[in-house]
């Protein structure tokens, strides 16, 4: 049997009342328009006409040094490329399994609660999940799936596609699928097709959605990392935003009005500019990984990136709509963004409301990064940039706006982002007695040179190149290495740091030190840690910090190299 | 030969530019009518008549618990048994060296710069410390005793009386001073004759000037420190302030105007209400020197407390002379303290404006503590509460507040409380390199029990009680504590923490935990960790954090104790 997109959307439709909450919330927003678009697919197009065939700005970098300039050729083929290594992935889960019993998709469908037991269907397979629901990592969003199959949402979560998770998954089968329910999945193009084209620096930490940092020594080449090799971390399919007809809602809980702002309107509020580091909360996940496993994408130390963010300031556009500095009641800004899932669930986001309204939270609307539009990964045509903030605040593709009493209710503010003991692990995690991550901790790592490397000894000394940065607003005022295990430790030089002064200092500092090596050794572990203007500094191991979400990862950066002449 | 105090002040007087140029500034200022007054010394009343048989008002405690009442009972012989205790400290440093040459008291005023040696005479003693000066922890100021007997200057700063002082301060001698100019002090009153009397529970980190800490079991038994139990951080003697006469001063730099305000003025601007914890920089600091020795007072864990403060904002202060938030040309609030030394130095530091005007910022210039006037010892009639910041920023005894471009020129501010890399000594510390302490970092600390004890082991558990801190207005989120060196950590019960919210929330947290032991141990090491709303948490160990001042001094709080049953 061959089914069709809109046969499975429909019968998504009628099995989970969840979906249902989601949508009829959904539809009050403003942004139903684009969901509307998403779901009205005709001629199996499943973005919906409005969005087809819009070209996706594209922004080739801004100044860039002489190094950075030779990793610049953009690999045209870059995305036939990527389809490639997804199709390694694949494997033999959910094929026919000898012995077991069969079941009708019918039978499936009625298994959708804990009390039913929750049953899915990946290809021949069905799946008794019941007790896995509560360790879904991606938590509650796995009942969408509840009695039907896994796979459009695989499609749509890459992240499922790997053999971890189809031995887990198989852990649980207990069945196979009626030959006559089977379904071929032929006819639904993938959300992620439209995705821009990439740079071939940006090493993939995730294919879908895109999550990609450049190498170490590329990253501390330039203090404004240029846009091209700026970090990315999509949760969601880049949507395609027609700016003609993008509208910002903004809506302010209580009797007080809704009010609706053009990307022009917008853009006649006085223009401001920050220079301001992102960085993503899970920076350095793969060194914390080697003390325990983490659930997370794999990042290097440079999900991280600094650039000049311009557009209208939050606390100017809160005041046209009469929320102000002096604000009582209403205690939080919540951000959603226009990057949809199949289930209509739009990223979002939260920040306390003193932040987006005190003169010296500087949070901007950003419409321009590095003096040029938002290239389609960072939120074209309109993102929010909370400086000093974790980067997951800092909302892309911004449709709406709502400032309430209440945190965002986004799976990505309550259930995800947050910092635990090191006791705690998915099996007693409680969500809810850890505060959603904000400002976020000092931090630094070596760029240059990197683990394994094997460096020069020129007259007893190397050269290291890192950066380090601290959320808050604060500034870095030291950053110390060693290379004896902390015997001895020299101070680097600081040599790229933005004027700011705390507490509004948003952006990384840049550092170079020439250290003395012991010339009788043929490795060293090189360390570095950074002392921000709280005097707050880095913790020295990741055994004492470990969570299992792998945030927060600031102990130490150690890089092991070996000395040549 | 008997010299009388007014004798020495005269050879003072005219042997030191510097002091000249220190008195000639401060007699531009408020405060030096309290100067006249210091120097103004008739039938040897060495402060003056005005600040004679004042009533010291004295404050008995606010709410404490039964524990904090036994120890309630106030010594009246205390100050008594500290004069027995400062007498222990004097030795055989001074006396009559034979086979050494001899000098009279004009050839040791000779000796007052770097080019002619710096020559100084202890008792009978003359030494030269030419080598020494750069290295005094106390910085310039012993040039202000070059050419001279240090004796006036040490009965002020009576740090200086102790074994290490002594034998460094012998290493350096030269010769003995002429019989016949040899000054026998009869009749200098001790500057610190009237410094109140102090409850018995404080412990003495030193004696003149007073600084004292209670036990750290006594510490965590009440949320809101009382008043008599509050750790006191004196760089001088306790001025003792007329109410009735006087006057703070407001001088805005530039063309701008100066304003003074009776105590009465100044409590008719609205009254605000703060509860914020103070902490000396140097709290804990005896951990520290464990690795290696540090200079300074040998603080426990408890240089700290909780205290609601009322009084006047400071931002509603600087908004009646002209300064508001939108000053853009000055940077600094400097703040004089009426405690001078006998050089007319009086204590003083700075804060960066945007702190005192900020509508956030809750800077205080307290009248109130706990509720009823200040006490002598914590700034009688009033002093600034920054909160969130280092206790040396909240100057008591406040005379004068300077709206200024720069920061303070105090000792306090530009050479000391600043931290260093480990690798800094007093040999190679530059103090301009590094910025003044303002906002703390996160801290804790076991407070029961203490090293040493013996715990009682129930069913397989014991229990624990603690504070923990961050400076810049955040919360604590989490306390962990282990007893297995970290393999696993217990998260404690945040029992008392005040309702403000970051970035305002500028009090203590209260802890407790209950954990397991292993029961086949006889001893266990306890540690514990906080982390703040930014989520940054305390460095493991001092080895990595040490500096030569021994100030931030936030490591782990590790107590190692014995199991009973």
């Amino acid at each position: 049997m061959i089914i069709s997109l809109t046969l499975i959307f429909k019968k998504m439709l009628i099995m989970q009342s969840t979906l249902k909450l989601i949508l009829n919330r959904s539809c009050k927003a403003q942004h139903c328009r684009a969901l509307g678009q998403y779901y009205n697919h005709k001629n199996n197009d499943y973005r919906g006409q409005n969005f087809k065939n819009k070209k996706t700005p594209l922004v080739i970098g801004t100044a860039i040094t002489s190094l950075v300039g030779y990793y610049l050729f953009i690999n045209k083929n870059q995305r036939h490329v990527y389809a490639k290594e997804a199709k390694k992935e694949e494997t033999n889960a959910g094929a026919y399994c000898k012995g077991l019993p069969s079941y009708s998709m019918s039978e499936v469908n009625k298994h959708t609660t804990k009390e039913d037991k929750i049953w899915v269907v990946y290809r021949e397979g069905v799946y008794d999940i019941t007790e896995f629901a509560e360790q879904h990592p991606g938590g509650d969003q796995i009942l969408i799936a509840a009695g039907g199959s896994v796979e459009p949402f695989w499609l749509l979560y890459g992240i499922h596609k790997n053999e971890n998770v189809f031995k887990i998954l198989e852990s649980f089968r207990i069945g196979n699928l009626k030959k006559e329910d089977q379904v071929q999945i032929t006819d639904i193009e993938d959300p992620y097709a439209k995705d821009p084209i990439r740079h071939v620096a940006l090493r993939p930490a995730n294919m879908k959605p895109f999550n990609a940092e450049v190498s170490p020594a590329l990253l501390c080449e330039s203090f404004l990392t240029p846009n091209d090799l700026f970090y990315v971390r999509n949760h969601l399919p880049v949507p395609e935003v027609d700016p003609a007809t993008f509208e910002l809602e903004i809506e302010v809980e209580g009797t007080r009005k809704t009010v609706s702002f053009t990307l022009e309107e917008l853009k006649k509020f006085p223009k401001a500019t920050i220079t301001a580091t992102l960085m993503c909360a899970g920076n350095r996940r793969t060194e914390m990984t080697k003390v325990k496993a983490v659930k997370g994408l794999s990042w290097g130390p440079c999900a991280i990136g600094t650039a000049t963010w311009s557009g209208v300031r939050l606390r100017d556009l809160l005041q046209k709509v009469g929320v102000t500095d002096d604000e009582e009641t209403l205690k939080h800004v919540q951000f959603e963004g226009l990057d949809f899932d199949v289930t209509a669930n739009q990223y979002g986001a939260s920040i306390p409301l003193w932040k987006a309204v005190d003169k010296r939270g500087d949070v901007i609307l950003a419409y321009e990064m590095n003096g040029v539009p938002l290239p389609p990964d960072h939120g074209y045509p309109l993102r929010v940039v909370v400086p000093g903030v974790a980067g997951a605040r800092n909302v892309k593709w911004l449709g709406k706006i709502v400032v309430s009493q209440q945190e965002s209710s986004s799976h990505w503010q309550q259930n995800d982002y947050k910092g635990f003991c090191p006791s705690i692990d998915w099996n007693n995690a409680d969500f809810s007695t850890a505060p959603a991550i904000q400002e976020m901790p000092v931090i630094s790592a070596i760029c240059r040179p990197a683990e394994g490397d094997v460096v020069k000894v020129e007259n007893g000394f190397i050269n290291l190149k890192g950066y380090a940065w601290s959320g808050g607003g604060q500034k870095i005022i030291r950053v110390d290495v060693t290379t004896d295990g902390g015997k001895t430790w020299q101070i680097a030089k600081l040599d790229d740091q933005d004027a700011a002064l705390p507490p509004r200092h948003w952006a990384w500092t840049l550092w170079s030190a020439r250290i003395p090596v012991d010339p009788k050794l043929k490795e060293v572990e090189i360390w570095c840690k950074a002392v921000d203007s709280c005097y707050n500094t880095q913790p020295e191991s990741f055994e004492n910090i470990w969570n299992f979400r792998g945030v927060l990862s600031n102990a130490y950066h150690r890089v092991k190299v070996k000395l040549g002449q």
